[in-house]
């Protein structure tokens, strides 16, 4: 079975690079899966992504070898497996707000004895290797977003859960969940009080012997976070890199002809 | 009918920025369209982009407001027509050699008495407006790429083909149209034969009170490109601008953390 | 950000006229929205409609101003917050049967503090406007079908659910959830304990000051519901429209040519 | 092999009613197919249809027993063989100018020796049957658009092309080729010239011995066009059966609330 | 409304013979409605397989006469309600572990008064028959998986669930469930203690009068499976059985040109 | 840039084995890419696939390492440049008659100053490698169909054409071509005057110095060809693999409990 970079940077005492698919097509994921990320995961919870075109973004990922991960779009069975047979290597999982949340989601990454995920890993079988079914327990991923205000005060429990890899803090999500409209929605968080809470979920998850994760929006931002001992940072989504830059190409075509009277 | 933006643009004495898509997806398309562009080109020829991403393509790019135009794969009335009746705007044609090309052009996206395009705007009549079927003749650019030796032998004949808006320029193809495998392939040329070759077309054109445009690979050289006169440009398009924002990012963090010795 | 035209309408003192998507298709949805409806209402719960192309109808939709509706299949939050963030203005969620549902249901729709709702607008941020994040929870409406048994003997405690927009009606539901097997399927009830249900739950939803929304099968019995004091009423579907429309063509043909003994 | 109801209906002699489908959706289609037409067209020149989304509407309509046909966008072989491989019976070509142009047409629908279609009936082997390949050339057929003044001018050689089973009128086109902008575009032409124009091509082709088919827009004008000796009658098409359908239904809701003052 | 072939077959005393697609795709799944099968199951669970891929499959497999299934992704009246609307004639549910469960499964197959499906069967009314609201409940099957240890510890009270009309073995699962990783996964099981469980759950369902089906792996073990009493089986799936002929056909030829020194 | 694996078999003196795809569906191409050929065609003239999803077939293909070519719908620059830019690693042409057809064959497939195939290899830049446009005219196959008594009669001069890679028979077509409705259409033709006919084509074709192949509908005949010499054979397609296994499986259960009195 092909193993999961992840795990195997981690292993090699590295921080892994991860980048965001929004946006559901095959092609993007094909150009962003040519950039060097370690990881790519496609976004099934904020992105414009459904189940089919992203069985399609997988199929245009594999042959670039990078390690293809999914974020669901809720703690639920059906989006969970059904990512992992289509060849997720792992699940990153919104609003586990509990110990028992997060026993549920572990549960539906494994195959019994140890969880519940019904057996059929149709195109895993052909992506990761005809061993799939004996190895995956060993590859795939599970990781928890810390981003509620239930889910920070249930940390220490969640944290413990057997099986589960890591923790994943949306910034934006956590922010609402921890001060509601004080500030601006976002990533990348300077107020103190976010960067504190930040901390400590990366604190609490590696005291209990497991891994930290964060979004960000910026390389200055995740390169910060790898400072800090995160061991996945994604930076920014597909959807900004287009939009940000087709604006700059725009605006700098714009101002270099302005003072011509061209336009 | 909704008007063309690059036709005011041109009567108003500007040049029009023109976006570009080679990734067939509708919501790329919606995410270039609110970028600032003046026009936008659904790339049916090297685009990856069939007929039927196309339509959804155009239907996600009508809210805002951007001029919707197409490149064809070839001088094939069947895409011509089919992409008009979608609800383009206009067509740029590759490879127009000779004048009888361009008459076919010019025939293929105007309709009788002065063309031969057939009576069938399904989608037009929702997207431009129910006067299209009176209007579309006045509206919709007509544009000959000019990218091989033959064409530009052909050079002022073609250009003055009646009905025919102007040309417009593939620094890729003319370069091996012209100097065959002597410079490597791309835009933004600089080698002196090439540039003379370009400032050839684009004064032929304007002499024959048609426009000129050219693709090009960076807003510096789009800009320089106005300055010579050129009445609409692109710059760069979807592929490069999310596989170079990407890797950038990517780069950007792995650099920022190189001295920390954690990836 | 894009205000809600049926929130417009309601604030004006009038009634709003919703059409209803049925067919998963963009063009249907774009020929639609250009109709003179108030709103539209894509239907994931009975319509032949995933998630997928429900946002190409959203994109195919943007152009019209109409504001855009989704009934989704379930009180689930995958659905629910996957169609706020594909743009969507407004939820009608089916069998909401307790308090505790349309607790669940407002919850999902709204941002913290108020709500749960998961940040991440992808495609509302360039569809209803940049500043989505601040002003959506103002923005969106929330509406609980009142179509069980059980609901119905809940009615009082449900409408009185804090954050609820308003109730709507489904009456094939209605019908089989009050009457079981009594009477035939379908719109437009005229046996009397079945009006007499309608007026009750239009009086409760009033009464609470919530709004109260009706499905109906054709022009007469809709106006009649806005003469009753319905603030939202949806006539007929995409399905029964088109195939009503084109039986009517045949048999008008057929009855025609009848009598010259042609066909 | 099922055979086709056109030829059936003619062999009967009666006259076939064929439906018209410009909305590229599967559901559109199985929608239409149930409504009593005799044949249903997918128009792949005009409507919004492209090659894929067209062998998912066949698939859809073939439970019905409905014939399908297709129109073609243009005289080309590739889109005539594919869409016959995908179970159209029979192909309505646009622009058939001369008896060239009609040889060429009858040649690309039949097989060697009579004509030049390629073998490889890939879905059409189970939509129409396993004998497909011996039988498909007498169930296929071929009809001829006349709509242009040099189709006009050349239609006594165009009509006794051998193999060529009748013709098709465009009144849109035909109108704009005949007599360029004097008139308004659309259907059901009343201008006596156009009316001797339609009765001409009627009456050439019977005396060839082939068929006449008009496209109508209306049921009244329709069974006119029968009572004429139109062999195939086309009335109107599914985007104008739903746009007009839901418009009605909008405005009489509309005008039966308006003295009430709610809207 | 068509009556379902499985439980015609179940009537007359026989055994159903089941198809299986694991490929989203409308061509494939109207191949494998040519091959014989009484019913064929499009699997949401493990196959590749989305909701709007599926709708195309149901229409595609229409006119063969093959009675179409589902086997769900969850226990999920989404996944349930949306595949009988589309037409559907019944719905294997995996992982029914208790009581509760089945009778959650029983009731949203069922309207109400028995169950609590909502009503509004979109294609159904245009596939199964106009009278489908009325028929409906007869003809839809309900089937719950039987695949857990927690299931076969419930199994008699599943079992005599009102409504249900019968169980499904999936052997893959039900061996993970019964002896974690002591056996291979796999279908087909030969260990007796296995074989014995698999008699076990036939037994239980036919002593409370309810039917037994079971998937496996080759014709053998499916014949096998009928002489012990199942009433319907599956044999393999469109993936294995495509995949293992491509294989034979690829080593054939290798194998016949081998000793011929030419590859 | 990736080489292509027919030309390192035959620059090795082998032969190579070539699959055939005429579903269009990513994952049965996924499925299909881990058997074992040498190089796998998509089929864009006979099979029921068009671009945009051919797009995504060779997308998950790219893994396998297998070598992706198209058989395009006919001698025209759209479907072959619209192929090689997306991918594909050679273009089998069908119905190439003359010398001439055979020039413009070779003429869309390399670039200037060889041809005239314009540049934008906007997916192979990813899939082949950045290097493409300098060696794609190395590596991509092109090789003409001899399937008509017309290019039967001009063999000598089309295998001269500089530039062509060898020839393709379709002995189906071959078949109509010579013998017209004489015999049985089908592949594997045993009658001495086709079998001659074919021995005549891989003679031809072997003196002028290019290569020669075979689409077969078996392995034994397949063996055959390599026997005879063929330099690349097909052996049956996707759909036949599929429907025979299928069928057989049926057809073995029904046998083997036949017996019994269960079905």
């Amino acid at each position: 079975m092909i193993p999961n970079n992840v795990l195997r940077t981690w292993r090699a005492g590295g921080a892994a690079i991860n980048g965001w698919l929004s946006i559901g097509c095959p092609f993007t994921a094909e150009i962003m899966a040519a950039q060097g990320y370690d990881s790519i995961t496609i976004d099934l919870q904020h992105g414009l992504v459904g189940y089919e075109v992203a069985t399609t973004m997988l199929q245009a990922m594999r042959a670039s070898g990078v390690t293809p991960l999914v974020r669901v779009p809720w703690l639920d069975p059906t989006w969970i497996m059904k990512a992992l047979d289509a060849g997720a290597y792992g699940v990153i999982c919104p609003m586990v707000n509990t110990r028992e949340d997060a026993e549920r989601l572990v549960s539906y990454v494994r195959y019994p004895p140890v969880g519940t995920r019904s057996f059929g890993p149709t195109r895993a079988n052909f992506s990761a290797g005809a061993d799939y079914g004996r190895e995956a327990d060993r590859e795939m991923i599970c990781l928890a977003m810390i981003e509620t205000a239930e889910a920070f005060a249930n940390l220490a429990e969640i944290v413990a859960t057997p099986g589960l890899d890591g923790v994943y803090i949306g910034p934006a999500d956590l922010t609402l969940g921890l001060t509601g409209r004080r500030f601006p929605t976002g990533f990348d968080r300077v107020e103190p009080e976010l960067v504190e809470a930040i901390g400590t979920i990366l604190d609490t998850a590696h005291q209990a012997g497991i891994r930290a994760c964060l979004h960000n929006g910026s390389p200055a931002y995740a390169a910060k976070a790898i400072g800090w001992g995160f061991d996945l940072v994604t930076v920014s989504n597909d959807v900004r890199l287009l939009a940000d830059a087709a604006r700059a190409s725009v605006e700098t075509t714009r101002r270099l002809t302005a003072g011509a009277g061209e336009s």
